[in-house]
């Protein structure tokens, strides 16, 4: 029982639509798909991202967006152009594995936070060569930053100058309430009239289509000041030339279909139905180890230890014996040192299975606990 | 007139041919396609590039095999891997502008040779971080290295312990002669009997799709020894986490359909044909003032200039007046400093279009000497 991945449920993914939409991207666009394609990405998908993330507060043109090989390539293009050897970092603690892992030729020093208020933000961003942030169910916490800190930390990041990367791969898994305005839209409206364009502040956004679609498509996307985007193409130049054309006119040609909108409410009922059973799960049989808030979008939960003693290290070996897999909290902490928690993934698997597994897991515990 | 760049000619593209495959790659293998694909790569393709790499001196398993997003990841993760911090680059002068782009924020110090064996080469490879080498029609000099220099350089790489980088994009396009040995091959050779697997030399291979099929499909590939492979996993999974899998299995159908072998004899009629075009109009119009070797392979004429007051970056923008695009040397030069000579690309463009080009450029250089 694999409860420790990010993966979407495979049979999400759309193959006889996306079938269709392949043959006729080479078919009817060659050239363009299979030779190379511009740095920055093909102009009519930027056009399109542009138009997506516009919205009252802030308005984008082609200018404002990049094409990434997938979202992870965003982090890595951060850290070419942002991190100086032995900088500094102001992230979410606990932070997404992968960032750690793009930024690590950089040896970067951390400086922890949490989006709750609790610090000074103007103080904690300053010196950050950037802020790294996931407002919407972070990985691997699944917190939502509510409307004030957003506000908060947009303003911090004005005031002090300091770039705010908002990685934004869950946005579209929000299983109840409406969507939180984003970072990048309240920036725009810091910055002043919708006239004011093209967006110049401070947020770096970035998105995936691995969340919506599919991420075998490996398409993400930068949204910063034109001046940021520049620089990203020439460190993206370095690093793989250009995004294949012919995912990118699939992801065109998915957009423009309405693919994404289409399924859209398909996974969120599957996704929905999953976390209440993992939570349900947990509470039947974890309730008196664990601790967790049900979260509110994306795709884990965080448990923490009730007991400070309990290694959740130790736990998912044990967990691994019993036939289970969680991640623990170690890998999410630069330091290594953060052992009392743990991700429980909730969308690739079954409820029948989640249950399964959870219960598996409870054995582990009680393993462990009598040791 | 665009005899910048280092395109292969769209109408080569197998458009057709690849619209069935992208559809059936989508359709029977859905899931896999479009799902995160493993780092190292798509195992049937792995197992496929070791078996075609494998000879009587060099036989490879998967573990010698990382699929990358196209040839320019491949260095990307090379610099991700090897570079230190201002450390030592000992690299063919001229080099490929992708390279130098790609290792740029290592800050490297380069060390410039010619493989044409006026130098020790133990001396000149001893001390560097890595060695990078362009065997097969170095982009830009065109330049053919020949079987004794390739044996001498392996032997000097053993000796020194220093890896050593074969770039290889253009080993499919000798238009004259049987291709030379690999170093891969050849440092397999000298690592012993075949039954000596898998390979564990000096040699990192790169190789791509993009001069074969088409670049739009981003795929490349590295050869090298185990933990080599392993080590660039890792930066990988920082860099864009995975290689579509769709391009990957796309990439798979076309090399088990044997797509890239009955291309060939089209690609080099085509390329063979305009090479010489592109060297008799040489001939014809700029004798008196470049001189230059016409080459055995690949995609690029090096042209030099006789008069070393003729300065290429001016002639590059008269060039541009009278409609006509060439890159000058001083982009291949790590030091900005070669200003006497160009590089001309032959296979973008047709006979017709090759010879206006370098009437044109005649010109250029008539308008720049009477300055």
């Amino acid at each position: 029982m694999n409860l420790a991945g990010g993966l979407p449920d495979p049979a999400t993914y759309p193959a006889e639509e996306l079938a269709d939409i392949a043959a006729r991207a080479v078919r009817d666009h060659g050239p363009e798909v299979l030779g190379y394609s511009r740095i920055d990405g093909l102009p009519a998908l930027r056009d399109r991202l542009a138009a997506r993330f516009s919205d009252a507060h802030v308005q984008l043109t082609r200018e404002n967006v990049l094409v990434t090989t997938a979202g992870m390539q965003a982090l890595d293009l951060v850290g070419k152009v942002l991190l100086e050897p032995s900088g500094r970092i102001t992230a979410h603690s606990p932070t997404y594995l992968g960032a750690i892992d793009a930024w690590k030729p950089y040896r970067p020093q951390y400086r922890p936070f949490t989006p709750d208020g609790s610090e000074d933000y103007n103080q904690v961003f300053s010196g950050a060569q950037f802020v790294y942030t996931v407002p919407n169910f972070s990985n691997p916490s699944g917190r939502l930053v509510d409307v004030d800190q957003r506000r908060t930390m947009v303003e911090a990041a004005h005031l002090t100058g300091t770039w705010l990367v908002e990685d934004d791969p869950y946005g579209g898994l929000y299983y109840e309430g409406e969507p939180l305005p984003r970072l990048l839209s309240l920036s725009g409206e810091r910055q002043g009239p919708v006239g004011n364009n093209p967006y110049r502040g401070p947020v770096i956004y970035t998105g995936t289509l691995s969340k919506e679609v599919a991420p075998g498509l490996r398409i993400g996307w930068v949204i910063a000041a034109p001046e940021m985007i520049a620089a990203m193409v020439m460190a993206k130049q370095g690093s793989d030339m250009c995004t294949s054309g012919l995912t990118q006119r699939i992801a065109l040609m998915a957009m423009e279909a309405g693919l994404a909108e289409r399924m859209q409410p398909r996974i969120l009922a599957l996704y929905r139905e999953r976390r209440d059973a993992l939570c349900q799960a947990l509470s039947d049989h974890l309730a008196a180890s664990f601790t967790w808030q049900k979260p509110q979008g994306g795709m884990f939960v965080w448990a923490v230890a009730r007991d400070p003693d309990l290694d959740t290290d130790a736990l998912m070996r044990v967990g691994l014996e019993e036939g289970v897999c969680i991640t623990p909290s170690s890998v999410f902490d630069v330091t290594g040192r953060n052992h009392g928690a743990m991700r429980i993934n909730f969308t690739f698997n079954s409820p029948e299975r989640i249950v399964e597994g959870i219960k598996r897991l409870a054995k582990a515990v009680a393993r462990l606990s009598s040791k």
